[in-house]
Parts: C-alpha cells; structure tokens; sequence
C-alpha cells in the first residue's frame, strides 16, 4: 500500500472517532453528518505524506492540523451547498435539506471553529506560521467561492478568471495542505514553496478534469449525472473557450441555447457537445489539464526527502488524473 | 474620561482604519458595512481594560486580540440576522436584506477567519491559551443561538435552561473577552476566573435587562420598538415566568393570546403586558437582573490589579444596568 493510501485510511479511523464522540444531537448532529458521508480525505493525506518526506517521526504531530484541514474543507461544502441551492452531495441528501437552512448556517459556523480547534493542535513551535497560513487560504477559498457565484451573473469572463478562481476555490487548500504537513516535518522554505506550488498546479488540474468530466466523460467514472455545466450554463473553461472560438452561426446557436429558458435537457447536452466539438473544446481543456499535470510533476521532482513517499505522491497524482484518461 | 470609555474610542479608531484599508468590493463589503454601523464595542474595550488592570504597558499587546472579539461577535450577529430574518440591525437594512442571503453566508464566513486573523496576532507566549478559550466561546456562541432557536418550537423552557442559553449566546464572550485580556496583563488563574465570572455576570444582567426593556422599557431608552417580544412570543424569562406563575383564567387568557394567528399588535402587547403586572413579572426580573447585577460587583471586588481601573470597570457595570432603573 503506498504512504498517501495508507494516510487516507488513518484519517479515516481518526475522523470516525471524531464522529464516534460527537454529540448526535442538535448543533453536532450536522456536523458529524457531514462528517460521516465520505470523501477521499486527500487533503489531509497529501499533508501527512508532506510531514512524513522530511520526518517520518513527525506525521503523529501532523494528524490534528491535517483533521483540522478535512473539517475545514468539509464545512465548505456544507455551506457552498446552502448558497448554490444544492439536492444532492455524496449521493447524500445536503444539510440544509436535510435539517433546514438556519441549521446549515449555524453548524456549519460550529465547524469552522471545530476545524480551529485541531488546527491549534499544531506543534506549538510551528503554530503560528501554521494559522497565518491557514487563515490566509480559508479567507482565499471565500474569494474563490465569491467570483464563482460573481461568474453566473457575467458573460464576459476569460479563461485567466476562470483559472484564478478554481484556484482560489480549489487548488490553494491542497497547496495550503502540503505546505502545513512540511512545515511539521521541518523542510526549508524552497521546499514548502515547491510543494505548495505542486499542490496548486495538482488543484488545478483535478478541477479542470471534473470540468471535462461533467460534459465529456461517462456517469460511471463520474459518478454523477453527466451535462449538468451545461445545463445550467456553468461558465467553466470549456464554455468560455467555445464562446471565444467559435463564430458566425455556431456562435450564434450557442448563444441560443445559452438563453433558452425552455429547453429539452438531453438535446442542449447533445446541440452543445457538437458545437464543442466543432471548437475543439475537448482537445483544449485536455491540453490545458495536462500542461498543469506536467507542472506539477516537474514541481515535485525538484522536491528533496523520502524518494519513496515522493514518488507515491507522484503516483498519486497520477492516479487523481486517470478519469479523463 | 474613564479607562473603559478611552478603550472603546481606541478600538473604534483602530475598527475606522480596518475598515478604510478593507476592499469595498463584493466578499469585503458587507464586512466593512456590519463594522461601520456601530456599536459600543463592550467586548473590546474589556478586554483592554482587563490587560491595563494588571499592566498597563501590555494594552498594545492585547489591542490585535481585541479587534478579533469585536469582529467575531458582529460576524454572529450577520449570521443571526439571517437566521432570525431580521430585517434591521442597529437602524440599518442587515446584510441579507442589503445583499442576498448568499452573500450573507459567504461575507459572514470571511468574517469569521478575519476574526482568527488577529486572534493570531496574540503575543506569541499567549496564543496558545487564547485560542483555546477563544475556540471553546465561540463554540459556546453557537450552542446559545442553537438553543435560542430550538426554544422557539418548545413550550416547556425553564427559567434555568434560559438562563443557561442567554449565559451561552451573550455572556461567554464577554467572560471570554476579560480573561483575554487578562491573560495578557499576567493576571493570576484565580484573577483570570474571577474575571471570567464577572464578564459572565454582568453579560446575564445586561441580557435580562435587554429583555426586560423590550415589554417595560420606553422606546426612547431602548431604542427600537417595545413589544416585539411579547407580539412574537419569544420565551424571555418574562414569558416563563408569567407562565409559570399564572393560573385560572388569567394563565388561560395568556395562552389563548400566544396561540392567537391574528391580531392587533397594540391590543396583544398591552393585554400581555397587564397579565405580565397580575404575576409581577417585571419585580421578578428586576430581581433576577440585580442578583446578577450585584454577583458580578461582588466578583470585581475580590479581582487585584489597579484599583482606578477596577473602580472603572465597576462604574461601567453600573452605567450598563442604567437603562431599567
């Protein structure tokens, strides 16, 4: 078993217990909830591994700040869900459908500072570059939260926006991730740097590809029903780069079926696959999720430590990329 | 001028600063907005008071600290509002009648790791214990809105269990905001305690007060309307009061007046507010209010430090209880 699968089932069994000892009721019962209903636990595995590439010994003191992670990216969900209006998570129904909005709001609050607590956990003498990290990138994850619902409302957003808020939203809590658990394994500024960066471009990546996912792949490897950017006009990189490709009347059909408010779901899917085709949508974003993929590697090949826990990472990343494969 | 009158005024200069360097766009606005319409920074201005009490060169230690209270607590009040559907905070439109709830949710949430952003800027000997008191309040805030919702569907809330829910979602902090401050100055664990149960005190009293003006109070004193308690049925400990104490008749009238779907606002606050004089509602919550009042001057006494100081604290507590006498 390699080191980052072997950290995901530890944080596993932690967050059981964590679930296990929460209170069921009122306030906690969302939380442990939320908690309960799955998830890779990638983040906190990509910060133990980046403890364990420096100190092996250090990965016990990396468990609660990477717990704190996990739960701080879980209430994300919890309260993105509330603001996109969203049925559905982990084939789950969400929180605020479940219980109802109030209670959404208010545990979700109770889980940020949950995640606060395993995050003060930290070793006392990285604690502080430890929050200042954390809050720099907690406050990031709003920003990127932020212009994507800012994005709905605007047609003229380019492929540098798009990119900048998956970032934010996305790929800087797996940097903000690595950069902890090396931080507690002691490595040298140039390497939290270069992890960190590795994280972003691996963040990237991984969200370009579920973008690619959701219009070209097929439900089963996806897991959820296939179309639904394009349903709802998502401006994803795939839609913006049809719109700044295309012209004459395939921009035009395009536009159509932008505004449509009444529409067939299954003909706008199949209309809007072939006017990607014609634009090579497909071949665009492939090319764009492999260019940061590359980056990625190429980070974390100048990364020194443990050569077996770095090329597990590579692996894993490798790994997190077979979807679009 | 006294010591707590100048800390308020120094936290409302150093609040003027954030909010002039904050950005005035989207997630950033309404951050500025909830900072700007005021409020007499209680919590800070304890807290400061607390850290001169023991040492007065430590202030400017404890002035970061201090601003995270004040933002976190005006960060419970936006995600309050929203709960509540209340449509003004402090004679202004909230935040999710001015925006949306979305960003409502999102710009709260910011908010709250702004907060964190200078409790970490705690000096560095004291951060650990700040954070951890700071991390249980705060999760004690939101078990108190928790309750304070739950007793909204429930008809059998004691006067103890609201006591517990007002001690949770108002008092905590400002115990909290002392003992952080205290903690700063060097105080004692016996001081720091004895400050804590004195801001929990004082927070308890000014609460029973709060809900005493708004069914006894005058409008020009209180500074909103009068009777909004009484019309929406909140189970003050007025409301479990007259319902405990009241029988026959009269306990049946104020029942039928709770159930009641339609009705003329005036009519119902000025019956309610008759049955409330038949169980002497307003001497019992007098009472309660002055036993709190008078426990949290006993508290001050037994605290050291700088006698002027503490002798402002006292008269601050005293100004504080001015509204209902």
């Amino acid at each position: 078993m390699s080191y980052v699968s072997h950290f995901q089932n530890l944080i596993e069994k932690e967050l059981q217990l964590i679930i296990q000892e929460m209170d069921k009721k009122s306030l906690y019962a969302p939380i442990s909830y939320v908690l309960s209903i799955g998830g890779k636990r990638i983040r906190p595995a990509l910060c133990l591994s980046a403890s364990a590439l420096f100190d092996a010994a250090s990965v016990d003191n990396c468990i609660a700040p990477a717990l704190g992670i996990e739960i701080f990216h879980n209430f994300t969900l919890l309260h993105d869900d509330i603001m996109d209006n969203s049925l559905m998570r982990r084939n789950h129904p969400t929180v605020h459908v479940k219980w109802n909005k109030q209670a959404a709001i208010l545990s979700g609050d109770a889980m940020m500072v949950k995640a606060y607590q395993y995050i003060s956990k930290s070793p006392p003498s990285v604690l502080l570059p430890i929050l200042n990290i954390f809050n720099r990138t907690s406050l990031e994850v709003c920003e990127g939260q932020q212009l994507d619902m800012e994005f709905e409302d605007r047609h003229d957003v380019s492929e540098k926006e798009y990119i900048e808020m998956i970032g934010l939203k996305t790929a800087v809590l797996l940097g903000a991730s690595l950069h902890i658990g090396a931080l507690i394994g002691g490595a040298s500024d140039r390497e939290l740097d270069l992890l960190y960066q590795f994280g972003l471009a691996i963040g990237i990546s991984f969200q370009l590809q579920d973008d690619w996912l959701d219009t070209f792949g097929n439900s089963e490897t996806f897991g959820k029903d296939i179309g639904g950017d394009i349903v709802s006009n998502k401006k994803t990189l795939l839609l913006i780069y049809a719109l700044n490709s295309l012209s004459g009347s395939a921009l035009r059909e395009l536009k159509a079926w932008i505004l449509k408010k009444e529409f067939d779901r299954e003909e706008k899917i199949s209309v809007v696959r072939n006017l990607y085709e014609e634009a090579n949508v497909s071949e665009f974003a492939k090319n764009m999720m492999n260019k940061y993929y590359q980056r990625s590697l190429d980070l974390l090949n100048r990364v020194g430590g443990n050569t077996e826990i770095k090329n597990d990472l590579a692996s894993f990343a490798t790994e997190l990329m077979k979807r679009s494969r």
